[in-house]
């Protein structure tokens, strides 16, 4: 069912028992069913499933469509009133018992990566589903209308939730996606209405509160052996294409003291990125992950290199300041192997802090719950980034065994999935009351 | 015309200039036209011309079959037999004037790399059709019968001279060139025949000596100011792939400590083969020209790296020597970066010394010219180096302005040109008369 967001009307649901002093005290043993989660997660997997193991649920791909179709389904199966916003996102709604309070929002992606994993994302859309299943089949109802988000694309660069901030510019949706299809097909082709964005855009305030439940991806809670990660924030990501200018010349023929080559000086370089950002304390992190060298034949110096350089930091500037000192060492590498350096900045995106409120009450639900709790950045980006341009953001982290994701190796226990999901559950209740 | 090397009769040619005492002492102030060399290379310069500058006459293009069309023609104007081999060489013969003798050879190629020079292979070639020129307008007669010879496809693996030589395999015949032909439809496209190329092969023994004039490629020469480089001999060339395995994992959740980064090796590993190259003294050079990085995203940290590792020198016991100590500082950076690296042999080239008695004559020559002369090693592959499986070889070089090469920027001067000429034209003479 597609409905008009701007017609939909949050109106003060008159349910006996929800009014009464006994269910109200109830909430507190209220528990998540562990195991209908796993099983949604196992039936999604299926679409796109890859014979070697893991999925292929690309963006737009059919895999995802049939996914989405899937997601809907579960969604109608918690009593939320269904819709696809002309983003593209499912949207899962409930309606609150007080009257005009804003949404509180939970949710997360199913989209994957080419020869992704089961649980990003995944873990996360599930655990929103179970929650409000959780609070349909025990008849609570929150004061706030609650949505269930599923964002679409959030691995093509977050595109439903800065479709529902905004940010999703038109020059964005001309960009061919991994599927093949430019970003406006792909809209169209999973039910959304690229000419109908503005419909799906909330303004700053329009939410009450976003909370996302994830797989960590690192390996910081899986090494401590800590239950729930209270993310501090989602890092800063700045990413510069570096191009080195040497001389291509014959490997033959040029002396080593007469050469430039570019790729010397690359490697030069990657080390010092290494070195700097090993060299001062805190979480920061810094890669090089793209290289090519041209002409690239094995018998001839290369004379141009580009490769990628990118930060990632809770403190934009801590990445200022490693990155002056990083183009500072280039610029002696540069003058001692003779070539020249040049820096383009490609993409910035600055810290999203989340809400030390929701932190609090995340780490409250989860001490209630039994599990012990760490506060740790997000070194991937998410939707909640996004979202915290309309209101307060948490994020909840379950712990990723061995920290490998984007990967069919990536995995969560069962275990600390519900646990995570119980969390989600009662921040969500806890958040509901303030 | 095409003739059967086999069906061709070296005989005796009876003129009566070549046997007067008075022309035979007139030899040593014989000299070749520099202007005429340069009209002929300015010529075939436009077989394949860039707009930019400089030349793509790749192997097997139509600009490579016309400007062998051009050289067929310069050939005949210097009174030359001509033929093309089953092997897609041209060859420009000449009676000697004694019975018995083994022909002596002088040639070099005229095909280029894609965006090649006017020069590399070109001054060889235009130079030994421009003695051949000289002596018969000047009625001089070697002993030896004279052959002229541009040999195909130097560029792409001296396929023209291991056809000579009986190097070149069936396999490699399949192998598709840069032309985008197959080398064997390549060679069908010149004017040879695959299918005999027994014929075009020559047994050890069956020339008396080869002689190829080449621009040096490298800046020695240009550097210190001499005019004649007298080729010690072609080095060893020894080309490796090696792979690096790491762990592919999110750049932005895998902690610093926690990587296993392939690129982060490879950049360690780029440096270590510079320093142990440049440790030691001697004109060995060490290279890695080629490099692909996976699965090569800003934001993933590299869990492959392929790249090549090239050395060369006269002296293979020291190639041995570097590569021993590179592949065990590898053994270091993969213990220390946790990654694993693999060495593949790829191919082998054998250092190819030049013969001492032609070394000798050609510094005399030189000298004899008043031209400056250096011994010095070919750091680039020639065909010379096959034709050494046949014969004695000698090579001569001629200054390179800058040392640059297979670029539009390759230069050398038309005196310096003509002086290489001059040293070829005497350094024969005196080879025919031993």
């Amino acid at each position: 069912m597609k409905i008009n967001r701007r017609q939909f009307n949050y109106g003060l649901v008159l349910g006996v028992g929800s009014l009464s002093i006994p269910w109200f005290s109830s909430q507190a043993t209220l528990r998540v069913d562990g195991k209908r989660i796993m099983d949604h997660l196992f039936a999604l997997a299926e679409f796109g499933k890859n014979p070697q193991g893991g999925v292929s649920r690309v963006a737009y791909s059919d895999a995802d469509k049939q996914g989405r179709e899937y997601v809907l389904g579960l969604m109608r199966e918690a009593k939320l009133e269904t819709q696809i916003d002309a983003g593209g996102n499912l949207i899962g709604r409930r309606r609150g018992s007080a009257t005009g309070l804003k949404p509180l929002l939970i949710g997360s992606h199913i989209d994957t990566v080419p020869e992704g994993g089961n649980y990003d994302g995944v873990v996360g859309s599930m655990g929103a589903i179970e929650v409000a299943q959780t609070l349909a089949e025990n008849n609570v109802t929150t004061r706030h209308p609650l949505e269930v988000v599923v964002f679409q694309n959030e691995e093509g660069g977050l595109i439903g939730s800065r479709a529902m901030d905004g940010e999703l510019t038109e020059r964005e949706l001309d960009l061919v996606s991994r599927s093949g299809k430019t970003i406006r097909e792909g809209i169209k082709f999973i039910g959304g209405d690229p000419l109908k964005l503005s419909e799906a855009r909330r303004q700053k305030g329009d939410i009450a509160a976003y909370l996302e439940l994830h797989i960590e991806q690192g390996n910081v809670l899986d090494n401590e052996k800590i239950k729930i990660g209270v993310v501090e924030g989602i890092v800063g990501i700045n990413w510069w294409d570096v191009t080195i200018e040497g001389f291509a010349n014959h490997a033959g023929t040029t002396a080593m003291n007469n050469r430039q080559d570019a790729l010397l000086a690359a490697a030069r370089f990657i080390e010092a990125v290494n070195r700097i950002v090993t060299s001062v304390p805190g979480r920061q992190v810094g890669t090089v992950g793209r290289i090519s060298a041209l002409p690239g034949a094995p018998n001839v110096i290369p004379g141009k290199v580009v490769l990628s350089l990118e930060f990632r930091d809770l403190d934009a500037a801590k990445i200022k300041m490693l990155y002056d000192r990083v183009y500072a060492e280039a610029q002696q590498i540069a003058s001692a192997s003779r070539t020249k350096f040049e820096f383009k900045e490609i993409n910035v995106n600055i810290p999203a802090p989340t809400d030390p409120r929701i932190r609090s009450l995340i780490s409250e639900a989860a001490k209630e719950l039994g599990l012990s709790t760490k506060l740790l950045p997000s070194g991937a980006g998410h939707d909640a980034q996004d979202m915290a341009r309309l209101g307060p953001v948490g994020m909840i982290f379950v712990p990723s065994v061995g920290g490998i994701s984007h990967s069919p190796r990536e995995f969560s226990h069962p275990e600390d999935i519900a646990n995570g999901a119980n969390v989600l559950l009662h921040t969500l209740l806890k958040l509901d009351k303030t």
